[in-house]
C-alpha cells in the first residue's frame, strides 16, 4: 500500500483494493461450500455488475437486488437469476417487473403481504412464467415480514394456491449488528435461526414445506455454522466489508478492501483538523465507535463529526491531532454500501497501484 | 396539489415545485436588498446551474460553491462570478483552479491558513490575475476558520502583503441551526454578529479594513436584520427550505418547494408501516423531532427510523398507522441538500401537474 499512489490522487476518492476484494469474496463462498448453503450475495454493497457476475463464478446461484432498476441493470450485463428482496408494490413495478421477465429475467422475489401475492399472480398471468416466491419473515428487525406463524402460513397457502411458485421463506437480520455487544451476536444469531426453525416446521405440518430458507445479513453470515435452518444466506457487506464489519469481529482493517482516499484541508486549532471527506463522501451513518470511519494510519484519531464536504478529526484523548494541512489520510467507511451508493466512480488499486477507475452502475437505483 | 398526480408516477421519486421555489427565491432576494446587502446563495442545496442563473438574475453577484467541480460545472453554464467557500489544498486543487480562471472563473474564495494563501499566490502568479480572497473566521460553529483575531490579522495581512486581493472575512454559522431551541437562534445570531463586528474592527486598526464581511447560513439569514455587521449573506436551502428549516421557525410546511413521493410497499404490524424511501432517497440525517423527514399528508406519523430502501412509519401516539399497502405520501426531508445529492433526477411540478424532468447537473460533485 504505498503512500506515493495516494499523493498523486485529487481527493477525496474512493479506492478499492482488488486484491482484498477476490479474497474477501473467495473466503465467503468457501464458507458456504462448506456450510452445504448457497450464496445469493446483496449487490447493493458494490451495485457493480462485474463483481456480480464473479460472485456467479465463485458458485452464487442468483444474486441479490431490492428494487428493479438495479435488477434491469444486472440483466443487461447478462446476470438472469436474481433474488429480489423488497416488496413490490403498485402498477409501474409490476409492468417493468413483467418486463424484465419477458426479456429473461429469472427471478425469485420475497412477499409479505396479500396486494404483493395479488401482483405476483397478475405478472405470472401476464408473463405466462410463475414466479419463485418466497414469505417474508421477521425475525427480529421489526422493518418488513409476518411475524405470526399464522400469518406466515396463510401467505404460503395463498402463494402455493396461486399461480406463483411456492418456494419457502426469508428473512434478514439486520437487527444483528455493530449496535450489540459482540459477545452478544452469537446469541442473537441463534434466536434468528430458532425462528426460522419455528416457521420452517409449521409450513410443513401444513404441507407446505420450504425448499429454500433464505437468511439475509453479512454479520449473521459470518456465524453461519449457528445458521442450522438456513438453506441459503445473502451476505452483501461482506465484499468490502467496513468499520461496522470490524466492529462486530467479523473483519479488521486490512480486510476492509474499499476507502476513501482524503486530505486534509484545514487546522484551525492544535486539537482539530478538518478533512475534505464529509458525508457527501462516507455517508452520514453513524456514529459507531464515536466516529464516522476508520482511519487506518492513525487508529488514534476520531473522525469525529460531518458536514457535507467536511469531516472534523480529533484525537481520541482530546489532546492534537498532529495533523498537518496537505497530509493524506485513507478512511474505511462505516457503512461501505451508503459509502458507495455516493460516486459515479471509483478507482482500482492492485497491490498498492492504481489500475484502472471503474463506474458505480447500480448507482442511485432508487426504484 | 392533485393527489391524482402523485399517484401516477413510480416511486420513491424528488419532487419539485416550481411556483413555491420561485416564491422561496424572490422572498430572500427582497430580504437581502431590504437589509442593503449582497445576497451570494450556496448552490449546493439544488445543484441545479438553472436555478444558480435564476438567483443571479434576480441580483445575485455570485453563488457559492464549495468543491471546484462544481465551480466547473457553473462556469460551463456560463457563470463567472462565483465564491468558493471551501479550503483550497493540494497541485490537484491548484492546477484546476488556475484553468478555470483562465477559462474566465472570476472567484472570490476563503482561506483559513497559511498553505492555503500560498496555493492562491501560486495561482494568481500561474493566471497572472489575483484572487479575491477572504480570511475565514470561526464563529462558534467550530469546523474551518480561525478564532483567535491575531491569527486573523496576521493571514489577512499575509494576504494583502503577497500577490492576492485580500477583500475581508467570511464566517459560516452552522451551530446556528435546528439542535438549538427556536427560542435561542436569535441570541446566537447576535453573538455571531459580535464575532464578526470584532474581527472587523482589528481588522481595520490594522489597516486592513475588510471590504466585505460574509455570513453563511439559511437560519442566520432569516434572521438578517440582526446581522448588522455582514455586508453579504449567503443562505442555502433557503431555495427549497426542508423539515430543519421548519424547525427553526424558518418556514412552514407549505413553503417546502422539495419532496419526495412514496409508496406504502408493508403493512406488517398494526403500528407499522414501511415506505419505499430510505437513506438512499432522504438522506439519513437526523434524526430531527424524532424522525427522518416530515410526512406533509400525516403529521400524526413519524418516519421513525430508515435503512438505505426502507422506512418504517410509527404514530407519535404509538397506535395503530391506518395505512395500506399502495397509499402514496409525500415526505418534506430533513436536510434538502443531502436529499437532492442522492438523485440523478427530479421532476418538476407547476401547479400541481408534472411539467418536466431536470438532471442534478452538479450532484456528486465531491472534489
Amino acid at each position: 500500500m504505498g503512500e506515493w499512489v495516494w499523493d498523486a490522487v485529487d481527493t477525496p476518492v474512493v479506492v478499492v483494493d482488488r486484491v482484498k476484494t477476490e479474497g474477501n469474496l473467495s473466503a465467503m463462498a468457501e464458507l458456504a461450500k462448506s456450510l452445504g448453503k448457497d450464496l445469493v450475495p446483496h449487490t447493493k454493497t458494490h451495485k457493480s455488475p462485474v463483481w456480480a457476475r464473479r460472485q456467479m463464478e465463485l458458485g452464487a446461484p442468483r444474486v441479490m437486488v431490492a428494487k428493479l432498476s438495479e435488477a434491469a441493470a444486472l440483466l443487461q450485463a447478462g446476470i438472469r437469476t436474481q433474488y429480489i428482496g423488497y416488496p413490490l408494490v403498485g402498477a409501474a413495478k409490476e409492468y417493468r417487473l413483467a418486463e424484465l421477465i419477458d426479456q429473461g429475467l429469472e427471478a425469485m422475489v420475497a412477499v409479505d403481504s396479500e396486494p404483493g401475492a395479488d401482483l405476483l399472480a397478475r405478472v405470472a398471468e401476464r408473463t405466462g412464467r410463475p414466479l419463485a416466491a418466497l414469505v417474508e419473515v421477521d425475525t427480529g428487525f421489526h422493518r418488513c415480514g409476518l411475524e405470526g406463524v399464522e400469518d406466515v402460513v396463510r401467505l404460503a397457502r395463498r402463494l402455493a394456491d396461486g399461480p406463483a411458485d411456492y418456494a419457502g421463506i426469508t428473512c434478514f437480520g439486520g437487527h444483528i449488528n455493530w449496535r450489540q455487544p459482540p459477545s452478544d451476536l452469537p446469541a442473537l444469531v441463534d434466536a434468528e435461526d430458532a425462528v426460522l426453525d419455528r416457521m420452517a416446521a409449521a409450513l410443513t405440518r401444513a404441507g407446505l414445506a420450504p425448499r429454500v430458507i433464505s437468511e439475509g445479513g453479512s454479520i449473521p453470515a459470518a456465524f453461519g455454522e449457528r445458521l442450522k435452518t438456513a438453506t441459503e444466506i445473502r451476505p452483501g457487506t461482506y465484499i468490502y466489508k467496513d468499520y461496522c464489519t470490524m466492529m462486530c469481529g467479523a473483519a479488521t482493517a486490512d480486510d476492509c478492501a474499499a476507502f476513501v482516499v482524503a486530505t486534509v484541508v484545514s487546522t484551525p486549532a492544535g486539537d482539530r483538523a478538518v478533512l475534505d471527506a464529509g458525508s457527501k463522501t462516507l455517508s452520514g451513518d453513524g456514529p459507531a465507535d464515536g466516529g464516522f470511519g476508520y482511519i487506518r494510519e492513525r487508529p488514534d484519531l476520531v473522525l469525529a463529526s460531518l458536514s457535507e464536504e467536511h469531516g472534523v478529526v480529533r484525537a481520541r484523548n482530546a489532546g492534537p491531532t498532529g495533523l498537518r494541512i496537505g497530509e493524506r489520510l485513507t478512511i474505511v467507511p462505516n457503512h461501505v454500501c451508503t459509502m458507495m451508493n455516493l460516486h459515479d466512480r471509483f478507482l482500482v488499486a492492485d497491490n498498492g497501484k492504481i489500475v484502472d477507475e471503474w463506474p458505480v452502475v447500480m448507482r442511485g437505483a432508487v426504484r
